[in-house]
């Protein structure tokens, strides 16, 4: 068997990886975009606070949390080890209290089945400054120890370079899809077939236009968020928790001393990769709210992705009735990089004719 | 009646700008992709020395240099100053003298019908190193005063902002085509339909994809080039010639103390955006082999883009036949800054109903 | 004679012009520093709404703004081309009525002896938007034709050129100064004396550290500005006037729909080339209050400049009273692309020995 | 006592590390250049196949690839992981066999004191390209497994981090020295007086120019090197080894798919930061000629450092005699990287008063 994956974010390199790993025969075919969700986003491993109550969406939340410790054994017995992955711990704060009652109700009742969130517990305003230094000093907290973050660009060059190590080839084109006798079909650039038992489309906000030519309405659209990276020279920022205000705008911190703020969600901005006067004002008001001790924090970058945003909250995830050949994941929106690595992982054991470890019905995708 | 324009780089710039001088609505659309032929490319004007023999394309080439004058003249009118142009005139230098005198005889029949070439003639070794200081001190060579230079980038952002000060609109987005009816649609990336009595596909190497919804093959492929751009601090290089040394890698000089060595012609390489260590080396030592006084010089930035190659020499220009509401123009490779400002009022012209004032019928395209 | 130029800034640039200009020998010694004022800053040449009074210091702030005539016109019949110089006047705004009625008294009484910022008036808040269209749609203003706005960064470069082209020669390195019988010698990093009769320290920031070596605690101090630059694609910004709205945050335009909020003023932090997070919100959140129109714009770049600020507002130029050899410009402040080519004239004047033609008492710096 | 260090590249750092671990009060000033040689270097420490045969230079050298093992255990051990280390051995080969056989024996003659050069042996050509993949296929080499790569940049940061997590403090400004009494004075860019006990002057090639103001000749030269990165995407090159062709052009591989290529030694050009057209031609050129493999590797950067070059190979370490307060860690020239971190310790050992582990008495400053 053949399989041709579209897109090597944290999606399409994770097919890759375990395609690859189960002796498939692999080709990776990723576009250079600029503004792909993976490059950009700071993924936070964290499902048990979440606001969203869709039940099939929390399962697979808590599935891909769940399923980090294995992937970073194996990607690190396989020589891995730069995968900006931290059990760094989340901590939850807000500045209305009624807010964090509710949050800490929400999580309690989630980590009933999750131990992998360890011992939760509210910590003082001064006990969340001493987890997260630059923090107001009036804030008291949630402390989720079994919460992650890991870098995305970093995860997903890992799993690429292991499904190459494991034989996988990789390739950097634009290409096509069209129908051929209800069959999928991919042709590069030069306008080359490529050869595929099966196309994987994990390409991410780009999907739509990818699909279109097949007769596929798919309802993904681009929603722009802008990330802030700030260094603090010297600062050892290893160990923070992430933060989770409770508002859309996240905090957490790297390795080398650095913080990332984040971040817009712009929808109807379509495919227009830019870092705003706005967009970045908002981001950065809304961290020194939260964070004053950033205000020194030099600016190190401000990155762009596109999420994949359906209209619902729920992942698209299978293949597509009624087209021979065709698997699609897609629409983890802002939550892709938790979720990304075991979704991946679900449509590797589907691609290869397996029945995927937890049902994927519900989220199976609209057919043809 | 309403135009879209898919594409600004040199050519859809040039459609715009002239659509919306004779006060057509025009919306232009503009994907934000790394390689743009038009951003990357240093723009020769001196279509006399070239070895091409088709007489339809020199016809064109030729038009395309004489047009400059007006175009320069239209924008620099409407306030446009910064467009990177000068009639700095072209240097034609060979190793062989055999080949110099061959491109001498080429050159001497051909501006017989154009004046706007200058006043032609052969130069010393010294001289010619007098008009271009870093030269090697062997190489006489033939001085074609009428030459010119563009930057590419500037010229289509002047285009483009001439054409939004006249009514245009921009925005920056990825769309697709379809067909409904025998007529073109075009849809954005949030999957609305986009309004237009004719679309213009002005999409550079991109366009065989843009295209192949509609059952379209068309024969345009990318083909990469390498550009690296010298800074020679506090030299003035306003006045150098073009350099055009009978090989594929030429030099050219701007105001800002700057000279760019061009280019790999790299076929089958897809949309692979990356600067090379053989493609950098090739241009770095090819040039050097030439113009040895540019070894101190600053490496500032190696830009990429991916020409629009078409299976001929020959551009693609006019109407699909069998569609409705489509208009192509593509396929100007390594000579899209030459032609594109002319080629796009040509299409202008078909896309207004008018006939074009040179016949166009030689570079249609294809019917679907 | 030879002279030593020590810093190739506005300030250093225009003293090697107008001495290449009176045919003496110019070495111009510049070191790659980050974070030079000139680069960084967007030049506002307006004098006449400053709040400052000592009435030295606008004696130089008005001739300086009266010299830009003299030397655009001189550099262009040099073949400069690129000074991103336009006389697009100035836009005087403020929140506060009874502080616009204030700036305009001030302004009136100035302009009795400039004609050269030509007919100044009221305008309505409707006038002032379509003067500077993302401008909020309240706030009157008081408009100045005569007012215009330079980029030291072509410009610096432009003199400099210029200067080359006449016979001056230009270095990068980092120089040391020491003293040998009462005569100020300058070293260069390989420990080789660089010859002069005289050296000319125009290092901006960089000034005391340099001059401490002989003895000379000179009063300059780093003020670190932090500069956001924006991009309006499309957008025709060329003929927008600068816009001053009696803060410190001003913004103005160039040519390639490029528009400009600065600055931060920070003194106490040293060198520290950085982009921070305070910084970057507070330049942001004062432009977009003034001109929300620019929300959408496109951050391309924060620039750091630190301007050399002394003890008063007052510049220091001249010979050190006490030393052989050593003529200083400094403490322009953030007016120096205002008043820095004229104040390099003057310094030139000096070094020839001659009468400079406004009296340079006023600014002498500390004799030894 | 209070200790200032006066430059944080990879000796400074590891001075105030080792002084923040025996609890010494450390402020390091870092003044932020451009080409910083820390930055821009790779580290190879691989002492046995130097040409160099002063014997004093080589017991340091030796000393200080032993010591990293230690080094690297106790920032792990503060919690540091990305320090770019990695022990994968070295692979020296050479066009010329009878220079590999003097090779060989010189690397022989010295691993009998070094067991931590591991087990030293020839291996064929076709063994040394599956070492090093891109290598030629007719190049035999000696593979010394105790051979290690450093990224200095991360080192340095991590030495600085670690030493600011166990009290010193950071402050990037531009400092001056001055003489009192016999004592030296460190002054900031505001011209206040910063406190020391003892200061460190760690400022690599800048170093001549800060000590010149105490009456000091220092015989350090900024030569500057070239070196370019280039990356192979989803190649795995983390266990490469570090590839020493006997020429001055080196290669190693880090684990983010990127292989560097070193360096030019340009001696005379003082701090001219800038990548050259001939530089950059002279390191592809070099490395493609040796692996061509890496022919479609990315450029990703090209980073300049300029070395602290003295007159002799030899480092210079230690207290000025003469001058109270000032003690010097200078000359490590190309291979600071190996040498630094132990330098550093040794003038920990002095700065506290402690006899140094080994005798620095063939590598004293020369006297005031």
């Amino acid at each position: 068997m053949r399989v041709v994956v579209i897109g090597a974010g944290i999606l399409g390199s994770s097919v890759a990886y375990h395609l690859a790993m189960n002796g498939i025969e692999v080709e990776i075919i990723d576009e250079v975009h600029q503004g792909k969700a993976t490059l950009a986003g700071a993924g936070i491993v964290s499902p048990w606070a979440t606001k969203v109550t869709d039940p099939e969406w929390y399962k697979l939340y808590g599935a891909g949390a769940r399923y980090y410790a294995e992937l970073v054994e194996g990607l690190t017995r396989r020589g891995e080890t730069d995968l900006g992955y931290g059990r760094v711990g989340a901590l939850v704060v807000a500045e209305d209290r009624n807010e964090l009652n509710a949050a800490e109700q929400r999580i309690q009742s989630r980590i009933v089945d999750a131990p992998e969130a360890g011992d939760v517990r509210r910590v003082s305003a001064k006990e969340a400054k001493q987890l997260f230094p630059p923090l107001r000093d009036d804030l008291d907290g949630i402390y989720i120890p079994g919460g992650a973050r890991v870098d995305g660009r970093l995860l997903a060059a890992a799993m690429t370079r292991a499904a190459v190590a494991m034989g996988a080839t990789l390739r950097h084109d634009h290409v096509s899809l069209d129908l051929q006798d209800g069959r999928v079909r991919c042709i590069d650039s030069n306008g080359s077939l490529i050869e595929a038992d099966e196309v994987v489309v994990t390409a991410g906000a780009w999907a739509s236009q990818i699909l279109r030519p097949l007769g596929l309405e798919h309802p993904v659209r681009p929603q722009r968020g802008q990330i802030v990276h700030l260094r603090l020279a010297g600062v050892e920022t290893r160990s923070w928790p992430v933060l989770l205000p409770m508002t859309s705008h996240y905090m957490l911190a790297f390795d080398d001393s650095r913080v990332v703020i984040g971040a817009t969600r712009e929808d109807n901005t379509g495919f227009d990769y830019r870092v705003t006067a706005s967009g970045q004002a908002e981001v950065l008001n809304a961290g020194l709210a939260i964070a004053p001790g950033l205000a020194t924090g030099t600016i190190i970058e401000t990155r762009i992705g596109f999420r994949p945003a359906g209209d619902s909250f729920k992942p698209i995830l299978g293949r597509v009735a009624g087209l021979d050949g065709l698997i699609i994941g897609n629409g983890l929106g802002a939550s892709g990089l938790s979720i990304g690595p075991y979704a991946g992982r679900l449509l590797s054991q589907i691609c290869m004719g397996e029945k995927p470890e937890i049902d994927t019905a519900p989220y199976a995708p609209a057919s043809a």
